[in-house]
């Protein structure tokens, strides 16, 4: 059986021990659509001001999201977390959401990056909600990281 | 252009009024899936001491997750939540995460259960991440909701 | 000596028991002036966009610094907060902060009136720190509350 | 239009980057006053036994904030927070509270010093505010900071 | 074997649904003993202000303890708490922490009056373990509550 | 009279500053025994299935609690907890819990030990609860510290 470095020996749940590792810069990327109707989307985004405001908050919310990781995912390390960006990209009938963390230190921040969009991802289905009770979110994954022992490392989508 | 409750006439996030609703009793699903490879889930699922130890955490994160929503969704309100369930389903190459909420309140708990399954599910990837880095959440949707005045609904799945 | 309610009789502080008072409708409004230069309201100001997004991210923490008084307020009790509203004006040299609060409940909403409008107006000055070092937070206090044994009250300026 | 560090060239919040910044030793003291009436101050400081108590858990309130302050003020970075003290200073009709916040990092603890000025601030409120609703925080600002690339910055308040 | 009401039918963790229940007045008091040595039970008590000092703070964080439970502990259900007193109470060689809590609610408060004497106790240690690190925590339990469908009950001690 | 190191002169709690001391690699380990019928302890562990998710669910909370101690109690740092490890063991009519806690830092990490302990014990107190109202905790302490000025430290045990 592979092996899953969250459990110890006896399949337990524990953080993984990072007191050996020389803190390192990081940074890691992840998206996820909100998938909605094109009027939804259309309303989310109908002037400059309804749009500044809503993924102002939203961009908010996910930096907030990244920063709480460790009280919302236990085996998560505390981090002093350096930057945070949030961007959304509106399409036809999505809101695509990307998520950037960068901290100096001794484990990665895919767990942060992951978060934070999902909290930014969710603050928008909150707005959504009323118009479209189908909102969903989509592929929630990491799209890069950088820093560590393992280096640069990125996905490639293949075909869809 | 359709109208998104959470905005006020200048298009400014807001938390919507409900001290004018009558408590009800509330319930909703949310479901989503962590999509992975055969191999990451047999190894999550390896042995049944390893599969309950990795599911009651994140069963707990879930329920922890659910409580805090108004701490991560700035326009949602505080709620004497009464009842969390996480249930995970291991398919092939998924393991499908359901979360319901319950309580007696003023406003529904759809954004209660969307946010418990999204902790939920992330605390899986977190375990899942050390043997696929492509894991991903899928398909994050409110399933069913119950009790206020939009009664019950259900999303029906169409297609795929 | 008059009594401060939330001391006992040797001194020590307590929570004031409100289990034996009937839920109400209780709102409460607090405001305070961001003191800067005319340049730096000029800059927060400068444009739509700008503007929006600040204010709108402002109007994010204040919201949640409300439903969070009873964290940082040792005193103050849990409340289902029903409303909260952070409004944002400026004027020459400074940028009103107004933070209204509702809840249903069995005690008053003015100190979780009073930290909404601390946080949102923190926030702001975190912006104009970087032009004025000299910002300043005056004058926050409540302006009005209603519900509740005392019923309205209003604060009457005098003078300046 | 000057330069707010926490926008982007987009107009957008965000944390400022200060992962390639050296750690530094860094000191921030924020101060205001609480005004109130004569009667009140000498209710809250009548005996030492009820001095003592309310400032200790003022005191306690003060350092809990500067230790949540990116929870509250989210382009906050975490940070290590090595030491913070609370002041309070009877005077005629007002309370006048300090706070001083040390730590070695990579960014000022300017923000922390006034988030647990407020904090203190608003805990004296609330203990006054049975006696006097007029209660007010004035004049919260930072008065001194040390270290980092600006070095030591003080306020030299002007007439009143 | 006997039923363990937070396990379901397959032994997982869940929150106790309480949504049926009506709400009733509870209260619980739970007590504790930190035992430690003569000198340091007269350092921490060796002044008036001292002793208020030291004791007011440690009100303040059992009170916010009481208020936190469910975060802490995830089968805990949220609650609007009315009431926390926390008493200290010195002998030779120790000092004896009782937590009471109230609330109108649907589910007892054992373990806020639990979590808040143990928060209490570990905060009264924290002070003590400069002086004796032999410094320790014993017989934490509920001794009374009042109120929901069992009515009131007390803890009996015997023998010792 | 002996000094408490968390009062300044003036007997007020405060912060000890550890911003001159170098950071280096701490350990501590805190124990406590849940006490309770050997009803209760039975049924607790019944089968492999119930224990490990009774146990598993504790050990989140017991690892979230650590790297919430600086939230609990006041005068506690920040720490970037790199390492939490909680176990069980059951006796007769005690399940005895073990908490260690390591980081690189610039303090010890006897309170996280002993919040993590305490935690942990709360969590099978509160499934207990059911069958033992009298479960009571005992002998919570800390049992060993490495790293910092002082060096390793043990409790040795004497007699009971």
């Amino acid at each position: 059986v592979a092996e899953l470095t969250h459990l110890d020996e006896h399949g337990r749940a524990r953080m993984v021990d990072v007191n050996q590792k020389p803190p390192t810069h990081r940074q890691a990327v992840a998206r996820c659509a909100v998938v909605t109707s094109a009027e939804t989307v259309a309303a989310v985004t109908a002037s400059s001001n309804e749009e500044t405001d809503v993924f102002a908050a939203a961009r908010v919310i996910g930096t907030m999201a990244a920063k709480r990781t460790p009280e919302l995912i236990p085996l998560c390390h505390p981090l002093l977390i350096g930057n945070v960006e949030i961007e959304f990209t509106p399409g036809p009938e999505t809101i695509e959401v990307a998520a950037t963390v960068e901290c100096f230190g001794r484990t990665g921040v895919e767990m942060e990056a992951l978060t934070a969009c999902a909290a930014a991802a969710l603050a928008v289905c909150d707005l959504c909600r009323a118009l479209d009770p189908l909102v969903s979110i989509q592929s929630l994954r990491v799209w890069e990281k950088r820093g560590g022992r393992s280096g640069t490392w990125r996905y490639v989508p293949t075909g869809s």
